[in-house]
């Protein structure tokens, strides 16, 4: 038997000891430190040869944007805004320093856009390349997975299925200040894993649940897209008494209401409710 | 070509661009942020199967030990109190949750002793264990590589080639903190590579040379305990005008000076001036 990535967030979750401190940790985007009033954000983003990506199918430079990107999309999930961004690389023997070069070229160039730089690194040698990026933030009211309500809205930022595996991506940092700063938005993630997998960490850390209108969350080839990953969109949840949500309706897409935990996650499909079923793209 | 850690090191340094607010970056043993008047500690420190360990040599306690107490050895150097660990975690499929769950309880048994916790965490399915252990931690007063002044004193906290590679061991958080509160300690770095090769971090970092007394190092084996990696003993300088310098003398081993840069790094073994040779462990 081998973890899955929910199964070890689980186990991860019960073991680890927060100080009170730590006002998020284990099971969000970020780990949340609060100090003196401020809230300072955490995050780490693994990206690894065979496991996210080969090497035949993505150049060098955008390896390096996309695992910026990912792990920036966690300081947006959060509501944050990055500060520093520190790697861990694993290089094999084949890779080249030229290329090494190229990767580097690609995450600071991506920090460089999300007004962020890399300050420090750990490397050795490895089997496969693989890439660990570090980033911290801050945010003055941090978003997190956990704090959804019953009878919020549910929102994402954009359309499915859009992003090619092997091409780059900006992090929603403007998007997720824009709302946190502007509306009563609850709990957010990114779509990292798929929509369907990214609410349901949604539902379980707030302990809702959910009905989805499946055929107005926007996708570009199909229901399929709702279970694939690498989107880097955002779901976001609104609460009840938000005045402007008809504003949200118009500038993104209206996919849902959060539901008592009792309700279960179901899908509204014309005059049908499903069951939603849980087969999204795991590491694992 | 392949990277060494020196040239990556290199190489990372000239291409980050280090805001104001951080103190020491690449190249030392931490990142150090200052903010507000205190310094913040990040180091990050990678332990993968059939680089730094062979499944058959070790337990999975100790390899969560181990992984614990390399990380946290960062911030021994840098004289400072650990504060919160962050784990990502490459997981193959032929290690099973038990095995995790032993290198969990390595890793936490490790945290506690030294007063810190595991707040959070990423994984991903990988060919090969890995684990990158993210430690944070602060600093009243941080002991950096590049701070060494000519005519400073060279101390090693401990014996040299005593560590097996299998089994825990204590980062040397007390010793550093007792140095950097009662001496003048001007520059620190664990050996993690070998005392040859780390001194020479600090000779590199602080633009100076040395003269070392190859017969005072303490060693188990012989002279190639210089040469080997893994003891986690410290390395410190201390300023030459220390009133205390006879008690420093007396509780840990003096093996040399720093010299200014045109001196050169030597060995003096009995009436003999030999220069160093670097030929230590290193990653690549």
């Amino acid at each position: 038997m081998s973890f899955n990535e929910l199964n070890w967030v689980e186990f991860l979750k019960k073991k680890a000891k927060r100080p009170k401190s730590v006002f998020a940790g284990i099971g969000d985007d970020c780990a949340v430190i609060r100090n003196r009033g401020k809230y300072y954000l955490v995050s780490s983003d693994l990206f690894i040869e065979n496991v996210h990506f080969k090497l035949k199918d993505i150049s060098f430079i955008n390896i390096g944007m996309r695992a910026a990107s990912r792990a920036l999309s966690d300081i947006a999930a959060c509501a944050g805004k990055p500060k520093f961004i520190i790697i861990s690389a694993g290089i094999p023997s084949y890779v080249t320093s030229r290329q090494m070069k190229e990767i580097m070229k690609g995450i600071e160039e991506t920090a460089s856009k999300c007004c962020t730089s890399v300050i420090g690194g750990d490397t050795s040698r490895s089997d496969k390349l693989f890439l660990d990026v570090w980033v911290t933030g801050e945010a003055k009211r941090p978003i997190l997975r956990k704090t959804a309500k019953t009878g919020d809205y549910i929102f994402v930022t954009g359309k499915l299925g859009k992003l090619a595996f092997n091409k780059p991506f900006m992090p929603r940092l403007k998007k997720s200040f824009y709302l946190a700063k502007n509306f009563k938005v609850n709990a957010m993630i990114d779509v990292s894993d798929g929509f369907i997998v990214d609410l349901y960490r949604i539902l379980k850390e707030s302990g809702r649940g959910a009905v989805i209108f499946k055929d107005m969350i926007p996708v570009t080839r199909g229901e399929s897209d709702l279970y694939r990953g690498e989107d880097y969109e955002l779901i976001f949840t609104v609460d009840k008494n938000e005045p402007k949500i008809e504003l949200l309706k118009k500038k993104f897409y209206w996919a849902g209401y959060i539901k008592e935990r009792r309700f279960g996650y179901y899908s509204k499909e014309g005059n049908f409710k499903k069951r939603v079923k849980l087969k999204g793209y795991f590491h694992f």
